[in-house]
């Protein structure tokens, strides 16, 4: 027995999200089928957590229990020619027989891009979010300081969630903007459902004068979803990393 | 009757190429059935030409016979409200009578983008071609020089087509590259089908030392498609502009 920790890039443009299912096109469902073919064991890809349709990954990390013998290198490149050019296996290392990509992960980080205001581009329409309006980036920047610390996120979070415990602890959050395009990359020890896109559309409705600042401290209290800005369409999102 | 001349931005991913097919989603199919809804008229958007599956374009062209009298603005906002997120209208324009986008078209000019050698990535794999090995930038220039001009292109042309005359003239062929990343820009009367991708294809191997520079001045006088590089992918290809 072997447990080997996979960092997987992909673009989640013509995927239905990570997870496996029936008769869907999944990154998880690739990730299986093409391991089967290399070494006919079936093996479950655990997946550092879901990513939705649409969302695209640089580091997602997944642990797989195998009985193979293959040697690393030869995994990492036998796999990326099996699988289609939208998935790619960056790394493949042995990871402690305790080790789990959901359960140990420590930190995640993500990157949200988004072009505000001007005409969408039909060529980044898979990679890009838009915002129509003009923002203030100082506003949204004072607004995202208070999302940092330890805070109860369950405004945050879309409804459909399984999730008992709504206390996550942001570590850093970071605003950029160059030309139309703003970066939003945010770190923390983890993240509810929706909650990175519904940050940013909160945020994006901050900048555009829509929602006051406060909204946000007013959210952890009340745990009012509607009361934050909308969800962001899931195209801008990116898992950049995991850690351990 | 009024004849509309459009110019169109799309992301080719998720499509079928340009042209109409039944049950296929294409750029084509799609801005008909969209102006369609906009004004009840049955119309023909007919391109400058067709584009193949995965091939993006920023400036195609098409005309349009129709006869509401809905302002050229509003079209164009209107039907980018309609239309789905990877095709834009970037502009409406009133033709003359006599104007077909195909027919009328004088010069055109493509892209061609690809990353040599590295790892591929995965979020680039719809709109970067890949070529796994390095290349000699300066030999590829000379070899591209060699296109400009009129010549015989019969063998740069990809069997399936009924196309007569295989005469075109190139009036530009200009190569630039930054890190890994090639972009072939070329500019002609007129393309035969997959011409572009042959080129390319055809210039990557002299780059890389499998196909000789002199390959391009026998193909001209043989016809011989076999004595040239592979078909690129479809997806580092860019319709530039029609210019008429």
């Amino acid at each position: 027995m072997r447990n080997l920790k996979f960092t997987i890039e992909y673009n989640g443009a013509k995927f239905f999200g990570w997870q496996k299912q029936n008769g869907k096109r999944t990154v998880q469902g690739e990730l299986e089928r093409c391991f089967y073919e290399l070494t006919k064991e079936r093996v479950s890809f655990e997946g550092s957590g879901r990513t939705d349709k649409g969302v695209h990954a640089f580091g997602q990390v997944a642990s797989v229990v195998c009985e193979n013998k293959i040697p690393l290198k030869n995994i990492k490149t036998a796999l990326n020619n099996l699988l289609p050019s939208d998935v790619r296996i960056v790394k493949v290392e042995n990871a402690e027989e305790s080790f789990h990509a959901r359960f140990s992960s420590k930190r995640k980080t993500y990157i949200y891009i988004v072009q505000v205001g001007g005409s969408r581009s039909a060529l980044e329409c898979d990679t890009i979010g838009f915002f129509p309006y003009d923002v203030d980036l100082q506003k949204m920047k004072e607004a995202g300081e208070m999302l940092v610390g330890k805070h109860n996120f369950k405004a945050f979070c879309s409804a459909d969630t399984s999730v008992k415990n709504f206390e996550r602890e942001i570590y850093s959050f970071n605003i950029s903007k160059r030309g139309r395009k703003i970066k939003f990359e945010i770190c923390g020890n983890g993240f509810l459902y929706n909650m990175v896109r519904i940050i940013v559309g909160t945020l994006l409705d901050i900048g555009r004068g829509k929602l006051d600042k406060n909204c946000i401290r007013d959210a952890f209290l009340t745990e009012k979803r509607s009361i934050l800005g909308k969800t962001m369409e899931p195209n801008g999102l990116y898992l950049k990393k995991v850690e351990y």
